[in-house]
Protein backbone atom coordinates (compact mmCIF):
# COMPACT_ATOMS: atom_id res chain seq x y z
CA UNK A 1 0.00 0.00 0.00
CA UNK A 2 1.46 3.02 -1.02
CA UNK A 3 2.19 5.83 1.70
CA UNK A 4 0.90 4.06 4.48
CA UNK A 5 2.98 3.69 7.11
CA UNK A 6 4.70 -0.33 7.81
CA UNK A 7 4.06 -0.74 11.12
CA UNK A 8 0.38 0.24 10.51
CA UNK A 9 0.62 -2.77 7.50
CA UNK A 10 2.19 -5.14 9.99
CA UNK A 11 -0.73 -4.81 12.58
CA UNK A 12 -3.56 -5.02 10.24
CA UNK A 13 -2.11 -7.96 8.97
CA UNK A 14 -1.41 -9.83 12.78
CA UNK A 15 -5.27 -8.56 13.57
CA UNK A 16 -5.88 -10.21 10.34
CA UNK A 17 -4.64 -13.76 11.51
CA UNK A 18 -7.00 -13.75 13.98
CA UNK A 19 -10.13 -15.81 13.23
CA UNK A 20 -13.23 -14.09 12.34
CA UNK A 21 -11.24 -10.84 11.44
CA UNK A 22 -11.12 -10.00 7.96
CA UNK A 23 -9.18 -7.60 6.14
CA UNK A 24 -11.44 -5.15 6.77
CA UNK A 25 -11.79 -5.41 10.72
CA UNK A 26 -8.45 -5.44 11.21
CA UNK A 27 -8.12 -2.32 9.16
CA UNK A 28 -10.46 -0.83 11.98
CA UNK A 29 -9.18 -2.27 15.09
CA UNK A 30 -5.87 -1.07 13.99
CA UNK A 31 -6.87 2.44 13.60
CA UNK A 32 -8.91 1.91 16.59
CA UNK A 33 -5.28 1.15 18.40
CA UNK A 34 -3.56 4.10 16.83
CA UNK A 35 -6.11 6.68 18.17
CA UNK A 36 -7.02 5.53 21.83
CA UNK A 37 -4.34 6.59 24.94
CA UNK A 38 -1.15 4.89 24.29
CA UNK A 39 -1.42 3.62 27.54
CA UNK A 40 -5.22 1.55 26.48
CA UNK A 41 -3.26 -0.02 23.21
CA UNK A 42 -0.57 -1.02 25.35
CA UNK A 43 -2.63 -2.70 28.18
CA UNK A 44 -3.98 -5.34 24.75
CA UNK A 45 -0.52 -6.08 24.17
CA UNK A 46 1.13 -6.72 27.48
CA UNK A 47 -1.98 -9.11 28.31
CA UNK A 48 -1.08 -11.27 25.36
CA UNK A 49 2.44 -11.03 26.83
CA UNK A 50 1.32 -11.81 30.20
CA UNK A 51 -1.32 -14.63 29.07
CA UNK A 52 1.82 -16.50 27.29
CA UNK A 53 4.28 -16.39 29.78
CA UNK A 54 2.06 -17.14 32.83
CA UNK A 55 -0.48 -19.09 31.11
CA UNK A 56 0.68 -23.17 30.93
CA UNK A 57 -1.35 -26.63 29.76
CA UNK A 58 -2.33 -28.50 32.72
CA UNK A 59 -0.34 -32.15 32.47
CA UNK A 60 -3.48 -33.68 33.59
CA UNK A 61 -6.48 -32.47 32.25
CA UNK A 62 -4.99 -30.31 29.59
CA UNK A 63 -6.52 -27.18 31.06
CA UNK A 64 -4.93 -23.75 31.08
CA UNK A 65 -4.04 -22.29 33.86
CA UNK A 66 -1.33 -20.53 35.56
CA UNK A 67 -0.70 -23.72 37.57
CA UNK A 68 0.25 -27.24 36.10
CA UNK A 69 -1.59 -29.31 37.86
CA UNK A 70 -4.35 -26.77 37.40
CA UNK A 71 -6.20 -25.42 40.34
CA UNK A 72 -9.22 -27.44 39.72
CA UNK A 73 -7.06 -30.77 39.19
CA UNK A 74 -5.47 -29.39 42.89
CA UNK A 75 -8.61 -28.20 44.68
CA UNK A 76 -9.26 -31.82 46.78
CA UNK A 77 -12.55 -30.90 47.57
CA UNK A 78 -14.30 -31.42 44.16
CA UNK A 79 -15.70 -34.51 43.53
CA UNK A 80 -12.80 -36.93 41.81
CA UNK A 81 -16.04 -39.84 41.33
CA UNK A 82 -17.03 -37.20 38.19
CA UNK A 83 -15.05 -36.51 35.19
CA UNK A 84 -16.39 -34.42 32.56
CA UNK A 85 -14.72 -34.68 29.19
CA UNK A 86 -15.23 -31.30 26.94
CA UNK A 87 -13.75 -30.46 23.62
CA UNK A 88 -12.20 -26.93 24.45
CA UNK A 89 -10.16 -25.51 27.30
CA UNK A 90 -12.48 -22.37 27.07
CA UNK A 91 -15.92 -24.86 27.96
CA UNK A 92 -14.96 -25.38 31.44
CA UNK A 93 -15.78 -21.77 32.48
CA UNK A 94 -18.99 -22.68 31.31
CA UNK A 95 -19.35 -25.44 33.67
CA UNK A 96 -17.86 -24.03 36.28
CA UNK A 97 -20.41 -21.08 35.91
CA UNK A 98 -23.66 -23.63 37.04
CA UNK A 99 -21.98 -24.70 39.74
CA UNK A 100 -20.43 -28.22 38.73
CA UNK A 101 -17.82 -29.33 40.97
CA UNK A 102 -15.95 -32.46 39.69
CA UNK A 103 -13.10 -32.82 37.50
CA UNK A 104 -12.75 -32.01 33.42
CA UNK A 105 -10.34 -33.78 30.69
CA UNK A 106 -10.03 -30.91 27.70
CA UNK A 107 -9.89 -33.51 24.53
CA UNK A 108 -7.70 -30.26 22.67
CA UNK A 109 -10.81 -30.46 19.97
CA UNK A 110 -12.98 -33.10 18.23
CA UNK A 111 -12.56 -36.01 15.69
CA UNK A 112 -13.58 -34.96 12.10
CA UNK A 113 -12.69 -37.16 8.92
CA UNK A 114 -13.39 -34.12 6.87
CA UNK A 115 -9.54 -31.91 8.93
CA UNK A 116 -7.80 -35.28 9.11
CA UNK A 117 -8.73 -34.83 12.90
CA UNK A 118 -8.11 -38.60 14.45
CA UNK A 119 -8.54 -39.69 18.07
CA UNK A 120 -4.26 -39.77 18.46
CA UNK A 121 -4.68 -35.51 17.66
CA UNK A 122 -6.58 -35.14 20.80
CA UNK A 123 -5.75 -36.19 24.20
CA UNK A 124 -7.78 -39.48 23.94
CA UNK A 125 -4.97 -41.73 24.88
CA UNK A 126 -4.59 -39.73 28.31
CA UNK A 127 -7.85 -39.60 28.85
CA UNK A 128 -8.17 -43.32 29.07
CA UNK A 129 -5.09 -43.64 31.11
CA UNK A 130 -6.57 -41.27 33.16
CA UNK A 131 -9.73 -43.40 33.77
CA UNK A 132 -8.02 -46.21 34.02
CA UNK A 133 -6.24 -44.87 36.73
CA UNK A 134 -8.36 -42.97 38.90
CA UNK A 135 -11.54 -45.03 37.80
CA UNK A 136 -14.20 -42.30 38.07
CA UNK A 137 -17.58 -43.51 38.54
CA UNK A 138 -19.11 -41.43 35.56
CA UNK A 139 -17.37 -39.88 32.57
CA UNK A 140 -19.65 -37.73 30.66
CA UNK A 141 -18.86 -36.97 27.20
CA UNK A 142 -19.80 -33.63 26.81
CA UNK A 143 -18.93 -32.83 23.01
CA UNK A 144 -21.39 -30.53 21.33
CA UNK A 145 -24.51 -31.60 20.00
CA UNK A 146 -23.44 -31.43 16.31
CA UNK A 147 -22.69 -34.34 13.99
CA UNK A 148 -18.63 -34.30 14.62
CA UNK A 149 -19.36 -33.41 18.38
CA UNK A 150 -21.34 -36.81 18.37
CA UNK A 151 -18.98 -39.06 16.41
CA UNK A 152 -16.48 -37.89 19.13
CA UNK A 153 -18.68 -39.01 21.94
CA UNK A 154 -19.67 -42.39 20.51
CA UNK A 155 -15.83 -43.00 19.35
CA UNK A 156 -14.43 -42.27 23.03
CA UNK A 157 -17.59 -44.06 24.53
CA UNK A 158 -16.42 -47.63 22.49
CA UNK A 159 -13.49 -47.30 24.39
CA UNK A 160 -14.42 -46.31 28.01
CA UNK A 161 -17.41 -48.53 28.37
CA UNK A 162 -14.64 -51.85 28.65
CA UNK A 163 -13.03 -49.69 31.44
CA UNK A 164 -16.27 -50.19 33.28
CA UNK A 165 -16.95 -46.79 34.47
CA UNK A 166 -20.77 -45.24 33.84
CA UNK A 167 -20.36 -43.12 30.41
CA UNK A 168 -23.05 -40.47 29.93
CA UNK A 169 -23.66 -37.84 27.38
CA UNK A 170 -25.30 -34.35 28.05
CA UNK A 171 -29.42 -33.90 27.91
CA UNK A 172 -30.26 -32.73 24.32
CA UNK A 173 -33.45 -31.24 23.91
CA UNK A 174 -35.51 -28.07 24.11
CA UNK A 175 -33.38 -25.18 24.90
CA UNK A 176 -34.58 -23.23 28.39
CA UNK A 177 -36.90 -19.82 27.57
CA UNK A 178 -37.32 -21.71 23.78
CA UNK A 179 -40.56 -21.86 21.95
CA UNK A 180 -41.47 -24.86 20.49
CA UNK A 181 -43.35 -23.05 17.76
CA UNK A 182 -40.04 -22.15 16.76
CA UNK A 183 -37.44 -24.69 17.26
CA UNK A 184 -35.71 -26.84 15.05
CA UNK A 185 -37.33 -30.25 13.91
CA UNK A 186 -33.73 -31.84 15.28
CA UNK A 187 -34.35 -30.31 18.53
CA UNK A 188 -38.16 -31.25 18.70
CA UNK A 189 -37.29 -34.88 17.49
CA UNK A 190 -34.43 -34.72 20.75
CA UNK A 191 -37.07 -33.43 22.82
CA UNK A 192 -39.54 -36.00 22.43
CA UNK A 193 -37.02 -39.00 21.83
CA UNK A 194 -35.48 -37.90 25.71
CA UNK A 195 -38.83 -37.15 27.15
CA UNK A 196 -38.77 -37.81 30.89
CA UNK A 197 -41.44 -39.10 33.17
CA UNK A 198 -43.78 -37.41 35.22
CA UNK A 199 -45.57 -39.90 36.90
CA UNK B 1 -15.22 -16.50 37.43
CA UNK B 2 -14.14 -18.98 39.14
CA UNK B 3 -11.43 -21.30 38.51
CA UNK B 4 -10.09 -19.04 35.70
CA UNK B 5 -6.85 -18.02 35.83
CA UNK B 6 -6.55 -13.94 36.18
CA UNK B 7 -4.53 -13.69 33.33
CA UNK B 8 -6.65 -15.31 30.50
CA UNK B 9 -9.82 -12.92 32.34
CA UNK B 10 -7.60 -9.85 32.04
CA UNK B 11 -6.63 -10.91 27.96
CA UNK B 12 -10.56 -11.05 27.47
CA UNK B 13 -11.51 -7.81 29.11
CA UNK B 14 -8.62 -5.91 26.76
CA UNK B 15 -10.27 -7.39 23.54
CA UNK B 16 -13.33 -6.85 24.56
CA UNK B 17 -12.58 -3.38 24.93
CA UNK B 18 -11.94 -3.01 21.21
CA UNK B 19 -14.98 -2.01 18.68
CA UNK B 20 -17.06 -4.48 17.13
CA UNK B 21 -15.46 -7.45 19.93
CA UNK B 22 -18.34 -8.65 21.97
CA UNK B 23 -17.73 -10.98 25.77
CA UNK B 24 -17.63 -13.63 23.29
CA UNK B 25 -15.88 -12.98 20.38
CA UNK B 26 -13.05 -11.97 22.76
CA UNK B 27 -12.83 -15.07 24.93
CA UNK B 28 -12.78 -16.73 21.56
CA UNK B 29 -9.63 -14.45 20.57
CA UNK B 30 -8.13 -15.42 23.76
CA UNK B 31 -8.30 -19.10 23.74
CA UNK B 32 -6.73 -18.42 20.11
CA UNK B 33 -3.94 -16.81 21.46
CA UNK B 34 -3.49 -19.26 24.19
CA UNK B 35 -3.57 -21.89 21.24
CA UNK B 36 -1.26 -20.89 18.58
CA UNK B 37 2.58 -20.67 18.55
CA UNK B 38 3.84 -18.24 21.61
CA UNK B 39 5.88 -16.73 19.13
CA UNK B 40 2.77 -15.72 16.78
CA UNK B 41 0.86 -14.52 19.68
CA UNK B 42 4.15 -12.70 20.69
CA UNK B 43 3.86 -10.76 16.95
CA UNK B 44 0.67 -9.21 17.27
CA UNK B 45 1.78 -8.02 20.81
CA UNK B 46 5.07 -6.29 19.22
CA UNK B 47 3.13 -4.77 16.15
CA UNK B 48 0.78 -3.10 18.68
CA UNK B 49 3.48 -1.99 20.55
CA UNK B 50 5.52 -1.17 17.52
CA UNK B 51 2.48 1.01 16.34
CA UNK B 52 2.52 3.12 18.75
CA UNK B 53 6.20 4.00 18.99
CA UNK B 54 6.34 4.60 15.44
CA UNK B 55 3.39 6.16 14.51
CA UNK B 56 2.86 10.07 14.86
CA UNK B 57 -0.08 12.34 13.87
CA UNK B 58 0.84 14.58 10.84
CA UNK B 59 1.24 18.31 12.81
CA UNK B 60 -0.16 19.26 8.69
CA UNK B 61 -3.15 17.37 7.61
CA UNK B 62 -3.53 14.88 10.81
CA UNK B 63 -2.60 11.60 8.91
CA UNK B 64 -0.87 8.75 10.67
CA UNK B 65 2.60 8.65 9.40
CA UNK B 66 6.15 7.16 10.98
CA UNK B 67 7.47 11.23 10.01
CA UNK B 68 5.40 14.46 10.96
CA UNK B 69 4.95 16.25 8.57
CA UNK B 70 3.86 12.56 6.67
CA UNK B 71 5.52 11.46 3.75
CA UNK B 72 2.45 12.93 1.73
CA UNK B 73 2.55 16.02 3.34
CA UNK B 74 6.60 15.83 2.66
CA UNK B 75 6.19 14.63 -1.11
CA UNK B 76 6.57 17.58 -3.31
CA UNK B 77 5.59 16.09 -6.95
CA UNK B 78 1.70 15.87 -5.47
CA UNK B 79 -0.63 18.10 -7.17
CA UNK B 80 -0.79 20.45 -4.02
CA UNK B 81 -3.65 22.48 -6.01
CA UNK B 82 -5.77 19.72 -4.50
CA UNK B 83 -7.20 19.67 -0.80
CA UNK B 84 -9.03 16.16 -0.40
CA UNK B 85 -10.64 16.47 3.20
CA UNK B 86 -11.98 12.98 5.06
CA UNK B 87 -13.46 11.92 8.28
CA UNK B 88 -10.58 9.00 9.19
CA UNK B 89 -6.88 8.71 8.26
CA UNK B 90 -7.64 5.30 6.90
CA UNK B 91 -9.59 6.29 4.27
CA UNK B 92 -6.27 7.60 2.39
CA UNK B 93 -5.47 4.27 1.70
CA UNK B 94 -8.69 4.11 -0.44
CA UNK B 95 -7.78 6.98 -2.70
CA UNK B 96 -4.23 5.98 -2.73
CA UNK B 97 -5.19 2.85 -3.96
CA UNK B 98 -7.23 5.07 -7.18
CA UNK B 99 -4.37 6.74 -7.89
CA UNK B 100 -5.25 10.23 -6.21
CA UNK B 101 -2.23 12.42 -7.03
CA UNK B 102 -3.56 15.54 -4.25
CA UNK B 103 -3.10 16.60 -0.90
CA UNK B 104 -5.18 15.24 2.06
CA UNK B 105 -6.85 16.95 5.20
CA UNK B 106 -7.92 14.25 7.95
CA UNK B 107 -10.54 15.73 10.01
CA UNK B 108 -10.59 13.37 12.81
CA UNK B 109 -14.16 12.53 12.07
CA UNK B 110 -17.63 13.79 11.62
CA UNK B 111 -20.03 16.52 13.17
CA UNK B 112 -22.33 14.79 15.33
CA UNK B 113 -25.61 16.30 17.25
CA UNK B 114 -26.30 12.85 18.16
CA UNK B 115 -22.95 12.32 19.77
CA UNK B 116 -22.21 16.10 20.65
CA UNK B 117 -19.24 16.70 18.29
CA UNK B 118 -18.93 20.33 17.14
CA UNK B 119 -16.97 21.72 14.27
CA UNK B 120 -14.05 22.26 17.61
CA UNK B 121 -13.92 18.91 18.59
CA UNK B 122 -12.76 18.42 14.68
CA UNK B 123 -9.49 19.74 12.96
CA UNK B 124 -12.19 22.48 11.42
CA UNK B 125 -9.59 25.37 12.43
CA UNK B 126 -6.31 23.75 10.95
CA UNK B 127 -8.17 23.60 7.83
CA UNK B 128 -9.42 26.67 7.45
CA UNK B 129 -5.95 28.20 8.34
CA UNK B 130 -4.44 25.70 5.84
CA UNK B 131 -6.87 26.38 3.45
CA UNK B 132 -5.45 30.05 3.75
CA UNK B 133 -2.47 29.77 4.02
CA UNK B 134 -1.74 27.31 1.07
CA UNK B 135 -4.54 28.53 -0.91
CA UNK B 136 -5.33 24.90 -3.01
CA UNK B 137 -7.37 25.85 -5.97
CA UNK B 138 -9.65 23.34 -5.14
CA UNK B 139 -10.95 21.86 -1.76
CA UNK B 140 -13.43 18.16 -2.16
CA UNK B 141 -15.29 17.29 1.13
CA UNK B 142 -14.69 13.48 0.71
CA UNK B 143 -17.15 12.95 3.60
CA UNK B 144 -19.35 10.00 3.87
CA UNK B 145 -22.30 9.88 1.67
CA UNK B 146 -24.81 9.71 4.84
CA UNK B 147 -27.27 12.26 6.90
CA UNK B 148 -23.75 13.41 8.94
CA UNK B 149 -21.45 13.08 6.54
CA UNK B 150 -23.14 15.05 4.19
CA UNK B 151 -23.90 17.33 7.38
CA UNK B 152 -20.22 17.81 7.98
CA UNK B 153 -19.63 18.88 4.23
CA UNK B 154 -22.47 21.40 4.61
CA UNK B 155 -21.14 23.40 7.45
CA UNK B 156 -17.71 23.18 6.33
CA UNK B 157 -18.67 24.14 2.87
CA UNK B 158 -20.15 27.48 4.47
CA UNK B 159 -16.83 28.31 6.19
CA UNK B 160 -14.37 27.66 3.13
CA UNK B 161 -16.50 29.02 0.26
CA UNK B 162 -15.70 32.56 1.60
CA UNK B 163 -11.97 31.94 1.43
CA UNK B 164 -12.19 31.55 -2.53
CA UNK B 165 -11.35 28.07 -3.28
CA UNK B 166 -13.53 25.93 -5.45
CA UNK B 167 -15.38 23.34 -2.80
CA UNK B 168 -16.61 20.19 -3.79
CA UNK B 169 -17.96 16.93 -2.90
CA UNK B 170 -17.72 13.28 -4.04
CA UNK B 171 -19.92 11.90 -6.73
CA UNK B 172 -22.99 10.18 -5.88
CA UNK B 173 -24.87 7.53 -7.72
CA UNK B 174 -25.02 4.16 -8.63
CA UNK B 175 -22.19 2.13 -7.76
CA UNK B 176 -19.99 0.36 -10.34
CA UNK B 177 -21.54 -2.67 -10.91
CA UNK B 178 -24.59 -2.61 -9.34
CA UNK B 179 -27.89 -3.37 -10.99
CA UNK B 180 -30.44 -0.56 -10.77
CA UNK B 181 -33.13 -3.65 -10.37
CA UNK B 182 -31.63 -3.85 -6.84
CA UNK B 183 -30.09 -0.48 -5.56
CA UNK B 184 -32.33 1.52 -2.99
CA UNK B 185 -34.85 4.08 -3.78
CA UNK B 186 -32.02 6.85 -2.93
CA UNK B 187 -29.29 5.59 -4.48
CA UNK B 188 -31.49 5.75 -7.70
CA UNK B 189 -32.57 9.04 -6.93
CA UNK B 190 -28.93 10.58 -6.21
CA UNK B 191 -28.03 8.80 -9.92
CA UNK B 192 -31.18 10.92 -11.77
CA UNK B 193 -30.46 14.14 -10.07
CA UNK B 194 -26.65 13.82 -10.79
CA UNK B 195 -27.00 12.41 -14.20
CA UNK B 196 -24.46 13.77 -16.87
CA UNK B 197 -24.70 14.85 -20.22
CA UNK B 198 -23.51 12.49 -23.15
CA UNK B 199 -24.26 15.25 -25.81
Amino acid sequence: MANRDRTIENLIEQLNRLPGIGPKSAERLAFHLLRIDTEEALQLARAIEQVRAAVKTCSRCSNLDAQDPCSICMDGSRDATMLLVVEDPREIARFEDVGYKGRYHVLGGRLSQLEGIRPEDLTTSQLLARVQKDKPAEVCLATNPDLEGEGTARVLAERLVPLGCKVTRLARGLPAGSSIAQVSASILADAIEGRRSLS
